[in-house]
């Protein structure tokens, strides 16, 4: 049963997926398809990047991951696919696979010039149904990767600000995700906070913490823990962090070494 | 590896469309079940039936379609089902179907009055799952249409107004349908404006095209292309062309014919 | 082809339901996933455990049932499964799954101490991933509830306020859950309205019922209900009760027998 996962900003009022979702179906028809989301941000790229990242070490192996998040579709961006680890991504040369790239093993590159495993006809305004879609499906069937076009060395890859250790001890990043509930995810790991306590800094705020879990706050308190994600995230016991802090993407986080912040 | 889709205004906070699954995992197990939408506007027949025409196209031989937006639920409206093509349609017999009907071949079609064929209990409210899940998955298993019911002759069909080509050269249509980016689907085909350039005008604007795709505008121009339904359609470059417009389902929108207009 | 089922509060925005996914994905690939429900009010334990409820009747021996609304995590709350009838439970011991319990022979459950059935490494924020959906797969694939963890006999439940048959004849009970459409569904079983008409009281209104379906009122008209969950419920013909009568949650409902009523 081989997997192809769905990532996308088209949301689920329309027919946009289904088609994809058909177009599978007709080619590898054993396929399980699974979403992660389609609920991005429209043509937020970094978004995709983040959220792609952050599931792909919970998949097995074999695993077809396609992204389309695509504002330059129709243009001369090119269509890719790429093995990382004993993974597989396909969908545009914009960045969309930046994260996973940042934290997998190198990657082998195909730029998707075989139409031989595209649709028949091909639009200029929806390559997730007339090329990624098929790509995955013959790559889920066991269609070899240099199958599908031409090595690339260049995929384009985004400017991704890394956290930084200072020489006072203390660690500085931003906010990289807004989840569903509010919770302000950054991209401090986890592990760097790992052994004693800290006193995090944000929108004006300081928290002690990490917090083991949610629970450890009390109703309507801010909370500093490490997430699900295994990096440090600013979050409201049963609320929403990003509104009470007003707070975005992008907002910078500090931590500072502190003697009666908790030692998870 | 039956195909069974859905498409519905359930929304996805209920149970509603879980507890059709669950009837079509008792009946056919073996059944792959794909999500078309169950966010269509709340008894909205027509949106729904632009839909379900739209992905038809991309299912393969065999797929049975559910669609269930339907007010009149527990009246004397029909409950039906019909082949279309190689694939199949269930649903209520209130128009739903009558854009596939369109594009489609003739189909023959069923009233749904063999109980053999339901949940042993069927209530007034609630067709999707007593009535129409359990006749998709049977269909799925491969029982013959003809064992559902009786052949009917007249099912119901809305009037749908057709795009015209004027005697001026012009073309004329309408809105019939905004997605999820805020674009503007209209009727008029996309083959009808291939080989030379137009002007079309929508809501006191008027637009050279058609562009090839949506990266052929700056971020915040608004563009007139062949989108991804294979008709014209308004987009705004990074943006909502719905919002800005302030434009909706049935708005008039008119292609003369233009020399500087690009020549897809 | 085993059924997992999820229910969650998590949203369709991040990647944590597909976290779930991978790791069912690499444990019991032959296991169906279907989603109950993502877009449950954040930490609505008492909303979840409706909606779970109300869908268990209509799923096949076998299925085990995933639900996730989980404000205690990492807390000293227990993980449990549990089985009930011939289906499974997993989730956290929170007053989740009080609503099955009601309605549902007694169970068996168990407290989830057994790591062997874990995702290796076990976060204190996630245990929807690390626990839940490891536990969910091995239940797929045939390991026996017994062999997960203890035995217990404490499982949490909240307190349900009961509908009432009064001294007058009449029935008093409240609204439990607001759906997709803004109908009203309240806690009085639609067996208890069979055989006799009811004037309907709720928010100063009263409705004469209950009406067969909703086609059986006027566009804009109220009406009361046998509705899909077999229970009495309040809706707005094409159109949100809820919205109509700003009635939430908790609301009292009242009917008293009637000459004039339908007699449903």
């Amino acid at each position: 049963m081989p997997i192809i996962t769905l990532t996308t900003d088209f949301g689920l009022t329309d027919g946009y997926v289904a088609a994809m979702k058909g177009v599978i179906a007709g080619i590898a028809p054993q396929a399980t398809v699974i979403d992660i989301t389609h609920q991005l941000a429209p043509q937020n790229v970094r978004d995709a990047a983040y959220v792609l990242a952050s599931v792909l070490p919970y998949f097995p192996p074999g695993a077809v991951h396609l992204a389309v998040v695509d504002p330059g579709v129709g243009s001369a961006r090119r269509p890719i696919a790429a093995a990382v680890g004993d993974q597989f991504l396909v969908g545009p040369d914009n960045g969309l696979f930046t994260c996973v790239w940042q934290s997998g093993q190198p990657a082998a590159c195909i730029a998707l010039d075989n139409p031989a495993y595209w649709r028949p006809q091909v639009s200029h305004t929806f390559h997730g149904r007339d090329i990624f879609a098929p790509v995955a499906a013959h790559l889920a069937n066991g269609v070899a990767l240099a199958a599908l076009g031409t090595a690339i060395a260049d995929p384009l890859l985004f400017d991704v600000l890394a956290p930084q250790r200072r020489l006072d001890g203390s660690l500085a990043g931003q906010i990289i995700h807004v989840d569903h509930f509010g919770n302000l995810v950054s991209n401090i790991p986890g592990d760097w906070l790992a052994g004693r306590g800290w006193a995090v800094h944000i929108a004006g705020r300081q928290l002690l913490g990490p917090s083991l879990s949610y629970a450890a706050a009390a109703p309507g308190q801010l909370l500093a823990l490490v997430s699900r994600g295994a990096t440090l995230e600013i979050a409201l016991r049963d609320g929403s962090a990003a509104s009470r802090l007003r707070v975005a993407v992008g907002e910078p986080i500090v931590a500072h070494p502190h003697e009666t912040g908790s030692s998870a």
